[in-house]
């Protein structure tokens, strides 16, 4: 992977543009532009004559250049793209998809202006969260489609264990949840022939650090609001690159088992009693299983009952 | 539905200019017009001064004006395009219904260039058999996307049936099959989000009179050689079409339950010892039940397996 100026400025000590030149291949009044453009990005680099420059803070901005740093994922993230401000970064991902982009390639934005989540609903995407999509081309057929969410999902909650140390649930299918209450979506949309998904493109909504909109605090959370502080959504970005690009291979691999149990690892619903409102209905029923294909196998009052799709609360 | 000359020709006896010129609402210059380019097309109609027009015989072309007279569907054929030849109609059909086209419009061809079936096969399309798509927008979740396919196969065995008077079976998921060869395959694409499809495209190739590709004689067959005479792919195809209409309204009503009748009454496969070569390996049982979302059970040596996606065959 090509390197960046910010793989070789240090917090703490001075380095002398001179090596920042040398280990860049570039010229020391080269150096002095990116270290200014650095800036303007809002990193915060001093430099003092005949030490160099020492990178005071950086701000918490997922920047590819950011990601990578230290990260070599075999799948996950090997492209990245970073925008300000976009419409939507599963539109964006989708248009990429379509150009055959690599597999693994990220889509984040700071902002989405018009972010969807599942059924049409508009799903708010202020500063402060981590809004992104992953285009992925797992040669599964369509019926694996909602494992591909379900092992995005398990990897959203392996990095806020990771990063924050607290303890989220997963709803089924694929909300990832703290206080029973919503700190991370999924949207996956594909395109798929009967035997085999063409692309499969997953979209991540987490409420990091941003606020909550008005009217949606009873069913959203902030990670901030409840560890009381800042979370470093660069490090909570790549914590879930990481797992995920973990979880992918053992996916196309077909390993569904592995997927199941990770997914069961983070989703206490066995023996549980729920209502769905599945394609035709309201259904309410005691969990049995998660099969591997995701879907809910529910013991009713009619008997066993497969539910392929729908909202899930408990009773 | 606009009306064509089609409509009012006779064949058996003469229409005058003056009437078709009154019915069409155009000149009778311009009905002479229309005359000579439908003779350009091979119909034959022989013109007589002072009587009219009269149809001596029709080419066996499926031009939309041939499919909608008499043809009043709820969604399927509203819209028809016809080419003479195209590279695939499930490209132009998913062209289509990236540009919002009507739900129900087939996209149809006399020759597809680079016709192609499932998993990438190369599906031979020349002259007198029927290559054609279907624009569909189902609503329903993708783990239905099979069923969609299920109900199209059954509308072509269904047409089969009542245009030759022959008995096809479907063969799991959806040839459609005559003397244990193939006389039909559905290759189906769609588009979706987790619990919704947004369109599929079903691509739908029956051998009618067309000559079967050398080295294909061992799986493939034709209708016209086994009833030994010419078949109206015209007629076929507005049988399929009108089978397909009624079909597709019980399946867009998540009513699964009559589409997986329908399907069985065509399909002699539950307690038939089968092998399938599914995602991982290839597994032998004896099939037990096709659920609603079209995936067949088996049970094999290690217990009961439901199987997503494969070719089969019968043991």
């Amino acid at each position: 992977m090509k390197k960046s100026l910010l793989d070789f400025l240090l917090e703490g000590r001075f380095v002398s543009g001179e090596k920042l030149a040398s280990n860049l291949g570039i010229s020391r009044a080269a150096v002095w532009k990116k270290v200014n453009s650095l800036r303007k990005y809002g990193y915060k680099i001093k430099s003092i004559k005949n030490k160099g420059y020492r990178l005071v803070s950086r701000p918490d901005i997922p920047f590819p250049e950011e990601i990578k740093t230290g990260f070599n994922p075999k799948i996950i993230g090997r492209e990245i793209h970073y925008f300000k401000e976009i419409n939507s970064t599963n539109l964006c991902a989708k248009k990429l998809a379509n150009e055959s982009t690599k597999e693994g390639t990220v889509v984040i934005a700071d902002i989405q202006l018009s972010g969807r989540g599942r059924k049409d609903r508009t799903w708010s995407s202020p500063l402060g969260g981590l809004w992104f999509s992953i285009v992925l081309y797992p040669k599964l057929p369509p019926e694996r489609g909602m494992l591909v969410t379900m092992t995005a999902s398990v990897a959203v909650a392996q990095a806020i264990k990771e990063i924050t140390g607290l303890n989220p649930n997963i709803k089924w299918p694929n909300d990832v949840i703290l206080y029973k209450k919503k700190v991370c979506g999924v949207l996956t949309e594909m395109e798929a022939e009967m035997d085999r998904i063409n692309y499969s493109i997953i979209g991540i909504g987490i409420n990091v650090n941003n606020e909550i909109e008005e009217g949606l605090h009873d069913i959203a959370i902030s990670l901030k609001s409840i560890v009381g502080n800042h979370i470093s959504r660069v490090k909570l970005l790549k914590s879930m690159l990481k797992h995920l690009d973990e979880n992918y291979v053992k996916l196309v691999a077909k390993d569904y088992k592995t997927i199941r149990e990770l997914w069961f690892s983070f989703a206490d619903i066995i023996g549980k009693k729920i209502q769905v409102n599945d394609e035709k209905e309201d259904i309410s029923g005691v969990v049995i299983d998660v099969d591997e294909s995701g879907c809910l196998i529910l013991e009713t009052d009619k008997g066993q009952v497969r539910i392929v799709s729908g909202d899930m609360s408990f009773l």
